[in-house]
């Protein structure tokens, strides 16, 4: 594969990589808040797309936008003792406004069950009045030390479900439906393919009962935790008083459920798909899902004009059927450069059309994935580029897929789960112990991420650390992750 | 006209009607932060449907999105003189994060024409980056002392529009077709007829060099400002050093423009059409553009199933052709409880379908601004709706042009501004002198809303006030605002 100027390839520092390319490809730029970034238009574009699908994910199985205000009284994150413990050493906080010191020092949302606890108290009162299934898009603050674009940073973006059911049953039920909203999302969006398991005691949500995550595989081998759905038990609500008159007129405490995507998201993206030519965008959430590049130099005037023509009949025709398409005739720039720039940028298909092609009646197509271009006729070369973007997306996805599976090994001894986790997934029997969790992640820096929904049964295998009876009913999944 | 059961008559206390109503309609909620508002579905849905209207109009006007941080540092708002003296006043200010004093304090964002200007400075170098047409989305917060839902509350939502032009003469123009967009989405989304104008010195944004602005009027008379859009001159530019190279290579500043409408939007919609029942919401942005009521006892299960099989027909054919429509099939509740709660939220048409209807062939359609029901074909009810739609909204702006016109008077005397000012708009000839402003806003509480774009030639008409020549080439709008 050819080089991208300027760009380290993945293989020599697959860090540096990452760290030059959210810059190269436009996606963000630096602020002047310390791990603060400016999303810029490509990047924000981005996250439009994504927020589209999911938003309809969401009406579709019934839920609700709303928005609750931003900052949150210090007080009421004492209220549940494992989110305080959770959030507090993360929290910024507001303490002087409007020219005097405030009362009550208020904190910008890490995270909002606590202000949404505080009402969904007021709101519900009957079994009549459940459920509540209302979700927000919204920037939260976590004051992070060590920040990285898209993966730790202080403010970033995301949508939070909340939601208060009558019993346990639903709430659960509504954690898990939850799950694979956000799995279906990956999958068949993002062509991100993700195991779906629950997270041990020591990753959970702070405040959670359970928790439930999708985990991707990015292109070192490292795991990236992608969404997270939590079922949080009466917690908050015994912390906010969330009751109700059930239907035999007995006051209960509301099961509420959590759940978040955030623009980590666009980090998934960028480490399962991208390669040494920059990124590779999953055509359903693309900016551009094609880009054309007329070919003629701008001194022989009627070439550049019928050429132009054209290319507007091809760009028409594909945004009448719904392609997002991006005709680039920047005057002053080469069309090698704008190829670079195209494929840096991961845009799926890049249509070339020259005076040559016109004679010949054809177009030159330009996969992000292929090394060839292929010449298509001009006549057909729209319902071309149509059928080719669903088949974009599906080698994509079945890239990654076989990328993750040669990365995937189950392990039998600790030296074998050691080893394994320097280039991926790590399937293994663990006893359970979190003490036994946390020497494996000192000694080696891999986690367990979960405990597969479909895993492998443990039987009665031992665990590859302490050589116990497994703490679950399945293997579980180690890997070192961001 | 009927009156809504606990909500107090226009006619009686206006004030009182909105704080009520817009709690009684379910748009916002208190919230434990003084000053900030829940926003509920039904409010954010309107939100919502603002925001893609207006966002496709950026969209089609060359614009792009992108995100900036949400603080800002301090020392920033010091670089524009006039800028820091007009929001450090109402700044919520985080001065500890990560458990940590900041070294330096970071203000929640009032706007953020500063942040945006340190990073333009780093991506304009040459004339051929500009222009920058770039937009974001998000919420903004001013410590206020006096706060009231959507028209003035600490943290709010709006998009703000930034630009950088070459240009002056490029710069205003922007300035003026983003004014246009606000008045055009104000006028065939909101069905609120605007005038287009000029702010005054003295009205102006903290920083610009000129201020345009749409003015609307609510159904007390007064005045609320409703979008506004900044020439900022070179300003900005010097202050963050935005500089490129021209066509001839030489240094120069950018012209900025920045431009803004928010949540005081729904403010706007709400005070210009409601009435005692409670919120009239123009059918292009409103949450549910039809309501069906099926009217069934739950105790006859046979006329239920009919009437539910006809209704869920109706509504399916609504929804194919593009409408948004709301089933309110909820067991426990009366058709009249049901009627009075879709007229107090607004919803544009009403159709009840019972048995009775569906043996005779009808359904019964009540129009949210008809006093009477109309008795209509089944079988032609859905394109009925459809056209009765636009109908409604032409209705509902004719009508709101008409009480502006009503309420709105040419005034030749001082005398005559204070009485007109007590009931509507008085256009009147000004001196333009700041102090003269500032006697009469203190006598009569009214102010010059704006320099109509459009306005009467103030020829050698004198001054209402001062009896000197007029200081503009048009009379201006003098009235008491939001």
């Amino acid at each position: 594969m050819a080089k991208q100027p300027g760009l380290t390839p993945q293989s020599e520092d697959f860090s540096a990589w990452y760290n030059e390319l959210v810059y190269k490809a436009d996606l963000v730029d630096l602020s002047p808040v310390r791990g603060s970034f400016v999303i810029r238009p490509y990047g924000w574009s981005l996250w439009e797309n994504i927020q589209r699908e999911l938003d309809a994910m969401f009406k579709a199985t019934g839920h609700e936008n709303l928005q609750f205000p931003m900052l949150i009284p210090m007080s009421y994150f004492q209220r549940e003792a494992q989110h305080v413990e959770g959030f507090s050493p993360e929290l910024a906080v507001v303490t002087h406004a409007g020219g005097s010191e405030l009362e009550e020092p208020l904190a910008i949302r890490p995270t909002s069950e606590t202000i949404i606890g505080e009402l969904y108290a007021k709101w519900v009162q009957s079994y009549r009045d459940l459920p509540l299934l209302y979700n927000q898009w919204c920037n939260v603050m976590r004051w992070e030390m060590r920040t990285r674009p898209f993966l730790r940073t202080t403010e970033f973006y995301w949508q939070e479900g909340h939601t208060a059911h009558a019993t346990e049953e639903e709430a659960r039920a509504e954690t898990r439906q939850m799950l694979d909203v956000y799995a279906t999302f990956a999958e068949e969006f993002a062509a991100l393919p993700v195991i779906r398991g629950e997270k041990t005691e020591g990753e959970r949500f702070a405040g959670a009962v359970q928790t439930l995550t999708i985990e991707a595989m990015m292109r070192d081998g490292r795991a990236l935790q992608s969404g997270t759905s939590h079922y949080l038990g009466t917690n908050f609500a015994k912390a906010f008083d969330i009751t109700f008159n059930d239907v035999n007129n007995e006051q209960a405490y509301a099961h509420t459920t959590s759940w978040g995507l955030s623009t980590r998201m666009i980090g998934a993206i960028i480490m399962s798909h991208g390669d040494d030519l920059g990124l590779v965008l999953p055509p359903k959430i693309a900016p551009h899902q094609v880009v054309i590049v007329p070919i003629a130099r701008s001194s022989d005037e009627d070439a550049k004009a019928r050429v132009g023509s054209e290319v507007a009949r091809v760009a028409e025709a594909l945004r009448e059927a719904g392609v997002r398409v991006k005709v680039d005739d920047r005057d002053s720039i080469s069309p090698g450069w704008k190829f670079n720039e195209w494929e840096r940028k991961g845009v799926p298909l890049r249509v070339e059309i020259g005076p040559k092609d016109l004679a010949a009646g054809t177009a030159l197509v330009k996969d992000r994935l292929a090394d060839d271009k292929s010449s298509v006729p001009l006549a057909g070369v729209v319902p071309y580029l149509i059928e080719a973007l669903p088949a974009f997306h599906d080698r994509l996805f079945e890239r990654a897929r076989a990328f993750r599976e040669e990365r995937t090994r189950e392990v039998h001894s600790y030296d074998e789960l050691v080893e394994q986790v320097e280039r991926g997934f790590a399937i293994a029997t663990h006893c359970g112990d979190p003490a036994s969790e946390a020497a494996i992640q000192e000694a080696t820096k891999a986690t367990v991420r979960c405990i597969p929904l479909d895993g492998l049964p443990a039987g009665d295998s031992r665990c590859v650390h302490t050589g116990r009876a497994s703490g679950y009913p399945v293997k579980v999944v180690f890997a070192r992750a961001y």
